[in-house]
This record gives structure tokens, C-alpha cells and sequence, in this order.
């Protein structure tokens, strides 16, 4: 759909106008994808303030045909060094003041692209179009949503095949889950799946191991789904077999805790607030220390960008940010409980991406 | 096995002496891995020329346990911003002339490096650690080979099982055959696997789609596994149903062109003669235009690195360097060949890694 990204490279002009420069080089694959709807591996966009009919779009030949239909709306070159075909291009046509991602475009790369930019002003503009890709326009919810449901989809399936069982390996379980989103609309896995049974739970990033699920583990699922390049993040818990007293005491602390993080989320708020809210409830309940970690980020193009929901955390939620809240609370050598949603910042309260239970699940 | 990694380092020191710098600041994960054996998601080094006794690494909280079982031979510290920490050390330390990772660092990041090593001269120094990954210890090939071995066992159980039929689509084969990698010792998916069926073989790098395999047609594999960090990378070609005369003179013309890269593969030989090699035998056959694409290119911590097998590519192979031989030939619309071997350069010939038949296989 050409009209987003025409839409989307609208904002991006005026961003340029507020920042007084003529043009921006978007070499991210990531922005690029953002601001024109391509998807290969090699492409740069000189993106000028005045608008498309000045922009510029460069891949290279392997691109030809997919480019063509990705990006309908851009003139374009094609040369297999895109970003300095660009820079020489802008120095043919005496551009003034140009804008580069200097978080993204390398020292090296900057020594090659400032002898083509010639004497175009070239100056570091980092994160212009990461500004824009905070807040997300409906489209990209809309792909957020389908991959949240895959992966909703996908834990319901595996839980209902019996797939979560004594005897059976984390490896195994993660790579079950995972083939289950594939199943389910998901066109490729948002990050190493977590799947971490028993103790490993206590662990906040364990990868999958040969170990196997026993009966009374807790099983910790941190997983997500991948559609039109946007990423879900969602964490569950099931306990094999009847939930111990202590599994219920920390589940239902944590379970508290994520509520009163999400009720925090809205247009406005504080994000070392929202943070807080969370995490005053399990520091009340003297599990503070075992918190060790933020209370979550936001999640799109990159399943880990902007905001971070932190206690050092800087900043205020605008409506249509999407944001994961995920506290935990890990007692090591025992087990470990996190809860975790996506959630759409909305004027009227936050929308839930993330829909399977979270009631403990016990099977 | 530390004792691999300090023999790296120490490698690593001597090219810092040739260089002219006191240390370097590694940045890069891939290298880092390479030096230090972590496989972590954030960290730095800052590798002295001196030697282990002055070399720092950092990481931060979440890997304290895995720092300490991965790198149990460096002296350790831990900060969040693990590069930024160790410019602080350097200029504490009163270091002389750095080296950093120019290719990798960005211009942001610079800024704030350059500002913590205060007085330290800091002088770009890209690909330093890539020069000794060019050539592969036996510890890094004995990882191809298992990574090799890997695919070829899936490739055979695919077929094996009747895997590769009329009716599937190209995605479902190709999920099918990325499990059977990971049933098979492969600890992830090299790169996006292609599938490609009938006229979508004649697309050099086709996604897998929705298509369904058709009897007659050509399909192409092109594929890897992951061990230990390390890729495989192999294309082989099937028939659905007795080939055609066209495929197999087409088939025939790519098996030869391959076995010529294969055999110019030697220690000294100049790379754009390797690919010369290949390509004269099918541009002899009047198929030139339809091989587009270089020979190959190396393989190692990435699936794809240095040196360039190509017309354009510099340089000479080394006993020791990983190589990939992949000529192709694509007839638009009909459909396209390309065989693929991962091969290592070694004084005896090269080592065949990839041992999957390269006799057409028809199912």
C-alpha cells in the first residue's frame, strides 16, 4: 500500500524542516522499509525535505522486479553501492544541508560517503526516523495484532496437543511452539524463543536446553510471532501438574503487578512511572531485588525500539505507542514467573494485543 | 576451550604490533566470539598488545555466569555499556595508540567513545580481526564440517522420507527441511532457506512461497545449518519425475563448471581466476548472461565473508580459508540450476565439506 509510505515520508519531510536540513541519507534497512515498503537487503533513500518528487531510491539489480512493485511511488537508481550513489547524486545536484544516521552509518563508511557527498554540508542526524517509528499509524498495528494472534494461536494449539508434558525437552517445546506460529500466520520467529522449565525459569533470558519438563515445574514461554515485519512479545507461565503453594503466591504477585503496570499505560504517562506502578508491588511484597529487570519497551519494525519502560527510563507514552509490560519475579534455584503483554497506548485505555490467559494455566 | 581462543589472541596481538597500535577496542560480537568464546548479545574487549595479562573484557549483569563459564581466562569487568566502560579503562590506564573497529562502530557511538578516551590517540583499524578469521583453525573447521554434515543429513532424510513431491508448496518443504537440519545437530538456520520449484528455480535468491511443486519440475535447495556459531551454506537441485533433456544439459553444463571452481580452489590461486575457472566452461556453452552472480565467497561466523571468489574479486587463497563454489545457469521463465559446495583450501586439495551426491537427483 504505496499511500502509508507516501504518508509516512510526508512526516519525515516536516521532521527535516524541524530540523534544518535539506535532505536525510535513511541507509537503516529497517527505515527504509518504514518509509517505502521495501524488503530486500541492499537500499539507501535520499529523502528531501521538499517532497517525493526530489526523493531518490537506490538498490541494486538483484532487486529489479521486487522493487518495482515494493516501491511504485520513487524514482529510482540502481547501483549495488546505494548509499554512495546517493551521496554522489546529491552532490551533482549541489544539495545543501543533508542529514546522515550516524547511529547507524559506520566510521568507515562515513570516511567514503563524505568524499562522494563532496562539498553537500553533511551533518549527524541520528534517530529522525526512528522519532516517527515510535508512534504507530494503523497499518502497523494492524500487523502488530496479526502477530500477537499467531502467537496466541500458536501457545493455545501447543497447549491443547499436550505439547507442554513431562518427558519432553525445552528444545523440543520451543521448537513445537515456534513451528506452531509458522502454522498460524507467523512468517518467521520474532527472537530466540524461551522456553525454560523448573529452575531455568528463574532464569530471566535462559535459551532452551536438553533439559527435561518434570512434573510440578513451572514453564516459562517468552516467544513471539513475525507478520509484515512487525514482532509480538508475549510471555506465559504453565505449571505441570497442581500448582504448588509458592508458585501460586509469586504467579499471583507478578500477575498483580502486570495489572497495575498496564492500567499505568496511557497518553501522558511517565515511563519510570509506569515502571513504578509495577514494581511497587512486588517491592511491597519484599521481592524487589528479585525484579532485577525493566518493566518493558516498545515493540514494531524491531521486536526491541523505543520507549523503555524503566526506572531510569526518559519520557512520556503517546497514544499509539506499543509497548510491552513485563514484570517478573525470579527466585534462583527454585523457579522464576514472568507476565508479559503488548499493549497499544490508547486515548480510551490500553488495547491488549496479546489475548491468551493469564490466568496460571496448570495441564 | 580457552586454550583456542588465547592462541587467537595472541594471533590477534601480534597483527596489533604490526599495526603500530598498544590495543584494540573489539566491538564487534562476531569478533569478539571469535576471541573470547562469549556468546552473549552485548560486550567489548579491549585486547592489548601486551598480551592477556593487559586484556579486559566486558559484559554485563545478566551474563555474570555466563562470562564466567565462556571466558574463564580474562580478567572481567561489568557495565551495561561495555565499550564505553573500557575507554574509560584505557584512558585511566594512560593507554598509547587504539585501535577500534571503525567498519563496525557508528559515528554516534564514536562521538561518545572518543570523549571517555579522553587522551588515548584513537586510530580507525577496520577489519583486523577479520583478516585472521579469513583463515580457519581446525577447531572453526571441525564446526563447518559438523554444521555441513548437519545439512546434508536433513537434505538426504527430506528426500528420503518423500518429502520433496507434487502438491507441497515450497514453503512447507522448506520448513520441513530446516527441521530436519535441527533434528539433525544444527542449532539454528544458516540463512533464509530457498526452495525453489519449476520456473522460480530460474530466480537466483527466490523466497519459498506458496507454489506448489508440479511433476517435472526443477527444485532448487540452497541452504545450511548452525554449529557452534558456524554455517553451512550448500545448494543441490532435484528433479520431480524424469528430467528433461533441457535439464539435463543444463544440469550437466552447471556439474562441470562446478568441478572446475572446485578444482581451481588451491593454496596461491588468485581469486577472479577461480571464478574464471567455472565460468569459461559456461560461457564456453554460450550461457554466459545467464550466470550473473559471482562463484563464491567465504564462510565461517557469517555465511557470508570474506574473500569474494568473483571476476572483481583481489586477492590469492590461503590453505586454511573456507570457501563456497556456486555457479549457476537461469533460464528465465523455465527454470535454473545452481550446484553449491562448501569447500576448505587445503595444500592437498580442497577438503569437500558439503558431501550431499552432486549427481542429479530425481524423485
Amino acid at each position: 500500500m504505496p499511500e502509508i509510505h507516501a504518508h509516512r515520508r510526508a512526516a519525515a519531510a516536516a521532521l527535516l524542516h524541524e530540523n534544518g536540513v535539506d535532505a536525510l541519507l535513511v541507509t537503516d534497512l529497517l527505515n527504509i522499509r518504514y518509509l517505502t515498503g521495501f524488503t530486500g537487503s541492499n537500499a539507501a533513500l535520499l529523502l528531501h525535505a521538499d517532497g517525493d518528487a526530489k526523493t531518490l531510491f537506490c538498490t541494486d539489480g538483484r532487486y529489479t522486479t521486487q522493487s518495482e512493485s515494493e516501491v511504485p511511488d520513487l524514482e529510482r537508481v540502481l547501483d549495488r553501492a546505494s548509499a554512495r550513489a546517493l551521496a554522489v547524486h546529491a552532490a551533482e545536484q549541489g544539495y545543501g544541508r543533508t542529514g546522515f544516521e550516524s547511529q547507524h552509518v559506520s566510521v568507515e563508511e562515513h570516511e567514503h560517503l563524505k568524499v562522494r557527498f563532496d562539498r553537500v554540508e553533511l551533518v549527524r542526524t541520528p534517530g529522525l526516523v526512528e522519532q516517527l517509528r515510535v508512534v504507530k499509524d494503523e497499518v502497523e498495528i494492524a500487523a502488530l495484532r496479526a502477530a500477537c494472534a499467531a502467537a496466541d494461536r500458536a501457545l493455545a494449539a501447543l497447549i491443547e496437543a499436550g505439547g507442554v508434558r513431562p518427558g519432553r525437552t525445552e528444545l523440543e517445546v520451543a521448537r513445537d511452539l515456534e513451528n506452531r506460529m509458522l502454522e498460524h500466520g507467523s512468517s518467521g520467529i520474532s527472537f530466540e524463543s524461551i522456553v525454560a522449565a523448573g529452575p531455568n525459569s528463574a532464569i530471566p533470558h535462559h535459551r532452551p536446553t536438553g533439559a527435561e519438563l518434570s512434573r510440578g515445574d513451572f514453564v516459562k514461554f517468552d516467544f513471539g510471532a513475525t507478520v509484515d515485519g512487525y514482532h509480538s512479545d508475549m510471555t506465559r507461565m504453565v505449571v505441570i501438574g497442581e500448582p504448588a503453594d509458592w508458585q501460586r503466591e509469586i504467579y499471583d504477585l507478578v500477575h498483580r503487578a502486570q495489572a497495575a503496570g498496564a492500567e499505568a499505560v496511557r497518553p501522558g504517562a511517565v515511563v519510570s512511572e509506569v515502571d513504578a506502578a509495577a514494581r511497587s508491588v512486588i517491592a511491597g511484597a519484599g521481592y524487589g531485588e528479585q525484579f532485577a529487570h525493566g518493566l518493558g519497551h516498545g515493540v514494531g519494525l524491531e521486536v526491541h525500539e523505543a520507549p523503555s519502560l524503566a526506572a531510569a527510563g526518559v519520557g512520556t507514552l503517546s497514544a499509539g505507542m506499543a509497548v510491552t509490560v513485563e514484570p517478573g519475579v525470579y527466585l534462583a534455584g527454585r523457579g522464576g514467573v514472568r507476565i508479559e503483554d503488548t499493549l497499544v497506548v490508547r486515548d480510551s485505555g490500553p488495547e491488549l494485543l496479546t489475548l491468551s490467559t493469564k490466568d496460571l494455566v496448570a495441564v
